[in-house]
């Protein structure tokens, strides 16, 4: 906390007895929304206060290709006109029908020019821009040559047989709005209108951090209280599917001096950092403290089964945004997709809306009142009524990689008997 | 034709004459599916016969992040038990369940060890590896201490209290399939089990050569007859949103000369060739010469509107797979859809099923018997029960950018009435 607001190039090491000098304008986070009566922050109160704490990233202009994908943080209007100028649709004559109405039998017929002289008609073809002045075409099945004029034999109204400029486009048109997001037929419309350049929000560079020193990185040597290191990989991959670019630093250690050198460091890259642990105590803490020292935390019970202890925090001068997610790898995982999903989104300037997917449960499931539980679950979409089974396996990874859907039931759903509906968050594209 | 089977090194200009020098032997492309009786070749024939043309991309190794997404190409079983050895479920006595049956009273107390002794107890916490020998354990008030004895209370049958070595994941489980798609969780489940490498294929590289004299870069100034080339970039970025790597050339001519270059340069770093033009018969005669000059060519119509006219060809000593596109914006995304999403696929090794969803047409639709129509839509999945209408406009490319699906009638479907369903390839991410 004391260590808020400081440059980054002040040492970070807290002085002793620093925390009684800091004065009562010290920064604190927003005001955080009240608890329920069972001490617990709701889901989508957590939600909403996360949001609140974490702006856009400031957009750039890139290139189209490079922009694919990146949510579009200006409005697009054609300057260009399709056709650029009016163009006969049919092989004929241009004219002016002010001059070829009433009585009139013939007028003059002359060679190509830029602008229509009254009184006079300009042969066509279909495609061609008309001259200026023209103001429909005549087909030449409407009309007879002889001695240099042309013979009227059907008259035509305004415009007839001319597409006009901007017919199919014209200047002025929204072709994109700010919040969409550039797809592969938006690049085609933005180079067919002549725009290379967009202004978008950056993916996203998430830092995940791990740390414990009873973990180790995949393909070592288990040593006796050793474990693999599996949380920060699985993590670090759902952050890339969630659209960001992903760092993954593991610290090897639980000391918080470690801890916060390593954020520090990281803080450069950082629009989002991430903490994972093995879930020992000493772990939890060391990242805890390294956080409250580095910036200004919010650590609360979110009613919600599993994921219920959330710590959140803006660390060092520039705020950065860092959640430490729970130890066991399920809560873990269900605590990125609750939490850390909206965040990276937000960040990305996307909806921070989920797809969900309705979907019959095969198997009766409980929950308990005020709690919002997200089960692991089997989702199968190859019919036409979605079913969603739910996953149970004493292995929390093996339970992870067998499921492909969260199923979410409410805090005001406590049973759902098989055959009944279910709300489902798919976990892969569908 | 001829230089096919070359090495690049040698000069790809074909001599005078040299086509009649050609052998019987010469390669030719295999045998192509029968025509209908309108002289056209079946969507799903012309799929199936491109597949078959076309390989997988050789698997290699990558670290687990890189490979996120890829496709698998091995089978990973568990080289660890979880737990990797038995373990007490409780706090209690690690015994040998045949020493305490019957009319035992009591067995020796002695400190821990790694092998238990006949006769012996061993007090264990919950957690603890068992010594060898043990067979269950006596929870702590099964039993009760006296003179270094353990007199039994209660005797356990053999493996109760006991958590096997294996219980929760055994050596030899099936962790990962060939084929299965890497995701964050699996991530999770190979780093846990302690993979820190997997074959994959890489993401597959696809060149856009585009090509036409009269397209100039987006961005640029018209000059009379010139136009932007939107179509190379629509098609880049819809081969990127395929799962390819991908790179845009543009030749800004019509010699085949120019394209042949070109194409040949590019071949070192193509696993796929996407021709784009504007459409112009000089552009696509280009580009059908420059093809059938370095490689063998499929030329047919296909049962399809739009994209009837589709061109495929095995480009070089390496046959580089190579198609080429109509050069309107609508023909050529649907013909990508259609036909070349399949080929990226099945170079990454993932299935080349695409997620077709019935929605229900908002308007009549109607198509021609013998004929697959891909028509351009707006689908709405907000409500249960997703609909779709159709999008039609003059202007080609905004007619794409404001289409999200495809509505796909078969060669067997003559009308859709409003109302009714209408199968849908979405275009994005649902």
């Amino acid at each position: 906390m004391a260590l808020f607001g400081r440059k980054k190039s002040v040492s970070l090491v807290p002085e002793v007895g620093e925390e009684e000098q800091v004065d009562v304008a010290s920064p604190t986070l927003p005001e955080a929304p009240p608890l329920d009566a069972n001490g617990m922050r709701g889901v989508a109160d957590h939600v909403s206060y996360l949001l609140s704490l974490v702006s856009p990233l400031k957009p750039f202009g890139m290139g189209l290709l490079e922009a694919w994908n990146q949510v579009m943080c200006e409005d697009i209007d054609s300057m260009i006109n399709v056709p650029p100028s009016n163009t006969s649709k049919v092989d004929g004559y241009a004219v002016r029908v002010a001059d070829i109405g009433g009585d009139v039998e013939s007028v003059e017929l002359v060679g190509a020019s830029d602008r229509l002289a009254p009184h006079t008609a300009v042969p066509v073809h279909a495609g061609d821009i008309l001259p200026r002045g023209a103001t429909a075409v005549l087909p030449t099945a409407f009309g007879s040559r002889s001695d240099g004029r042309l013979r009227i034999i059907d008259a035509v109204g305004e415009g007839e047989y001319v597409r006009a400029a901007g017919e199919h486009l014209a200047i002025g048109t929204r072709l994109l709005s700010e919040g969409d997001v550039l797809n592969d037929r938006a690049i085609g419309m933005m180079a067919s209108a002549g725009i290379d350049r967009v202004l978008v929000r950056p993916r996203p560079r998430v830092v995940v951090v791990s740390s414990g020193d009873e973990l180790v990185e995949p393909g070592s040597q288990l040593r006796h209280g050793e474990s693999t290191d599996s949380n920060s990989f699985m993590i670090a991959a759902a952050a890339r599917a969630a659209g960001a670019t992903v760092f993954r630093v593991a610290v090897h250690s639980s000391d918080p001096a470690a801890l916060r050198r390593t954020i520090t460091d990281q803080l450069i890259r950082a629009d989002l950092l991430i903490s994972t642990t093995s879930g020992r105590r000493e772990d939890y803490e060391a990242v805890s403290q390294a956080m409250s020292e580095l910036g200004l935390t919010d650590s609360v019970d979110v009613a919600m089964s599993p994921g219920r202890t959330q710590t959140f925090g803006l660390i060092g001068a520039e705020q950065v945004p860092m959640v430490m997610l729970p130890g066991n790898p399920v809560s873990a995982y269900v605590s990125f997709q609750a939490f850390v999903w909206p965040l990276i989104r937000r960040l990305a300037g996307a909806s921070e809306h989920r797809t969900v997917l309705r979907a019959i449960s095969t198997t009766p499931l409980s929950s308990v009142r005020g709690r919002t539980q997200l089960l692991r679950g089997r989702l199968d979409t190859s019919s036409s009524v979605p079913t969603v089974s739910r996953i149970s396996d004493p292995h929390a990874m093996a339970e992870l990689s067998r499921c492909n859907a969260l199923l979410v039931m409410g805090e005001d759903v406590e049973s759902v008997a098989a055959g009944e509906h279910v709300m489902c968050w798919p976990l892969d594209e569908i």
